[in-house]
C-alpha cells in the first residue's frame, strides 16, 4: 500500500512539559491519544526507548500494528526537516543535537518525519484543515513564543539549512523590546500571550494603573468583553503590531491566506476585527483586498498532533 | 529540439525609457543587441508590433530564425508571470493592464514568459550566474527602486497572484521616511540610490553643510575614496538598514545566499565590508554563519537581459 492509503498515522508533538501522541485517520481525526512526561527525560535515548513504547501503546489499544501506518511525523521545538534532529532547544532538557528521528526508526520500523511545532502545524492546516487546495499560505501559531510555517508553490518553505519560518523573530520595532533571543523589537515579543500582556501592563502604567502579577493574556479577553478599555486598547494595539508584521510577510510571498492559531486567537473579534482592517491598511496597494486573514481550522486541542501526523503523509 | 537544447534565447528587458533586447546563447553569452524606445509608444499594440520587428530582426542579423531559440523572456516593471502582463506600471506609458504575452506570441511563433524585472534577474543569477546549483537564495536589486527576486526549494516565489518578492517594500523603519508607494519607512526609502543620496544630505544637514542639487548615488563612493567622512557615514548607515532588512528576509526563507546587484553596489567595500558585519549582528542565532552576502555574478550591463532569456528556459 502507498502511504496515502494506510487508514492512521501517528502524530507526535513534544513540549518542554509533555509529549502527546496521537492516532489520526487519514480524514484527519485523532482517535486516540498517550502522553508521557518529556520533563521526567534528560537523556536522548532513555527518552526515545519511552516514546518508541508509547507509540506501540497507542496502536495496541487500536489493535492495529506499525504496517497499518503511513508513518510517524514529530512537530518538536527547533525540529530541523533535513537532519531529523532537534538542534538546541532551550525548552527541552536534552542538550545539544539529539537525532531523534534516526533514534526512532532504529526503534520502530516506520519512517519518520521530524520538523518544528510550526511547520507541522501549518501541513495540518494543508492537509486537514482550512488550506486544503491551496498552494501559498502562511499560518502563524500564537502563545509563548510566535511561531510560522510557510507554504509555497504547495511546498513548505524549509530554507537552505531546515530553519526558514522563524517570522516571529523579524525585527518589527528596531529599538524596541528586548527579545528571549538576546535582539529587540521581535514580532514575539509584542504578539506572544507574553508581549500582549505587557502591553496591557504598559498602556496601565501610563494611566498610573499598577497590574495584578498574575493577569494572564486569556484574562485581557473576559476583561474586554466587560469593557476594560485598557484591554480592548490592548488587543487594538496588538492587532497593529501583528498587522505591520503580516504586511511584510506578504511583501515576501504574497500568500492567498495567513491563518492564525493558538490562546491569543481565542480573543475573537478583539483581535480579529482590528488586525483585518489594519492589515489592509499597511498593505502595499497591489496586495491589498487579495489575502484573507482567517482563523486555524485545526481544533486547538488536536492541532499540534494534526500538524505532526499530517508530516506522515508529506 | 526540447528548449533546453536551442542553442540562443532571446531575452527581453523593459525599462521606461527604453526596451533592450539581446540574443543570449546556452552559456548565457549574449552575443547581439537591439533597442527599441519604449518611450515612443503610447498604444500597447503598436509597441507589440515594433517589439516583434525588434526581434526579427535580431534573429535576422545572427542569421538565425524563430526555431533556433528555446524561447522569449521578458522582465517588466510590475510583470506578471502568471497572467503574461504587465499591469499598471507606473513607468511605463501604457496605461491599465497590458497583455505583452499574448500579444507577442500573436506575432511570433515562440513562447514567450514574462514576469518583473527583479524575479528575472534572480532566474538569470540561478542559470547563468553565482546561484548556480543554489535552491534557496534572494537577489536584491538597488537601483531607482529596489526589487527583489526570491528562489525557494529551486522554484521561483510568485504567490497566489505573481506579485511575491516586493522586499523594497517591507517596513523596515515604522514611522520612517515617506515612500514613493505612499507607505512610510520602505526598505526601498533607505537603500535605493535615491534613498542613499538621502542619507548624505540628512548626514550634512546635521552637521550644517549643504549637499549640491546634482549629486548622485555614484558620487558618493568617489567622495567616500577620496575622504568625505559623510560620505563614508552613509554607506555604513546604508549596510546598517540594508542588513536589518536582509537578516528579516532570512527568518522567512534561510537562503544560502543572498546577491546584490545595481549601481549602488559598484560602492564595494564601503556598502559591502559593513553590511556584512551588521548583517551577521542582526541575524537570530540559528542563523549566523550560514548566508553568504554576495555581488551578482552577472555583468551589470547585461544581467537583465540575461535574467529575461533565463526565463525561456524556464
Amino acid at each position: 500500500m502507498s502511504k496515502a492509503q494506510q487508514p492512521f498515522a501517528v502524530g507526535i508533538d513534544i513540549g518542554g512539559t509533555n509529549t502527546d501522541l496521537g492516532l489520526v485517520t487519514a480524514e484527519g481525526v485523532c482517535v486516540r491519544r498517550q502522553h508521557l512526561a518529556t520533563r521526567d527525560f534528560s537523556e536522548a535515548n532513555a527518552y526515545a526507548d519511552a516514546l518508541a513504547n508509547a507509540v506501540r501503546e497507542l496502536l495496541a489499544a487500536q489493535k492495529i500494528t506499525l504496517s497499518d501506518i503511513a508513518g510517524i511525523g514529530i512537530g518538536a521545538p527547533n525540529g530541523n526537516f533535513y537532519t531529523g534532529s532537534i538542534d538546541y532547544a532551550p525548552n527541552l532538557q536534552f542538550k545539544g543535537r539529539v537525532m531523534l528521528k534516526e533514534l526512532m526508526e532504529a526503534r520502530l520500523a516506520t519512517t519518520v518525519t521530524l520538523t518544528n511545532d510550526a511547520n507541522a502545524a501549518a501541513w495540518g492546516e494543508k492537509v486537514y484543515g482550512g488550506a486544503k487546495g491551496m498552494n501559498d499560505f502562511i499560518l502563524i501559531t500564537l502563545g509563548t513564543g510566535v511561531g510560522s510555517g510557510i507554504v509555497v508553490n504547495g511546498q513548505m518553505v524549509y530554507g537552505h539549512d531546515g530553519f526558514a519560518g522563524e517570522l516571529g523573530h523579524a525585527t518589527l520595532r528596531p529599538n524596541g523590546r528586548r527579545c528571549s533571543c538576546g535582539r529587540r523589537g521581535c514580532l514575539e515579543e509584542y504578539a506572544s500571550a507574553r508581549g500582549i500582556v505587557q502591553t496591557y501592563r504598559e498602556l496601565r502604567r501610563r494611566h498610573g494603573l499598577e497590574t495584578p502579577a498574575d493577569i494572564t493574556c486569556k484574562d485581557l479577553t473576559a476583561l474586554a468583553d466587560s469593557g476594560d478599555a485598557l484591554a480592548q486598547r490592548t488587543w487594538e494595539q496588538t492587532a497593529k503590531h501583528l498587522a505591520l508584521a503580516l504586511s511584510n510577510a506578504v511583501t515576501f510571498s504574497s500568500p492567498e491566506a495567513i491563518f492564525l492559531m493558538g490562546g491569543p486567537v481565542r480573543a475573537g473579534h478583539w483581535l480579529l476585527d482590528p488586525l483585518r482592517i489594519h492589515f489592509e491598511k499597511c498593505l502595499l496597494s497591489i496586495f491589498q483586498g487579495k489575502t484573507q486573514i482567517l482563523r486555524s481550522q485545526l481544533a486547538d486541542n488536536d492541532a499540534a498532533i494534526l500538524g505532526a501526523a499530517a508530516l506522515a503523509t508529506y
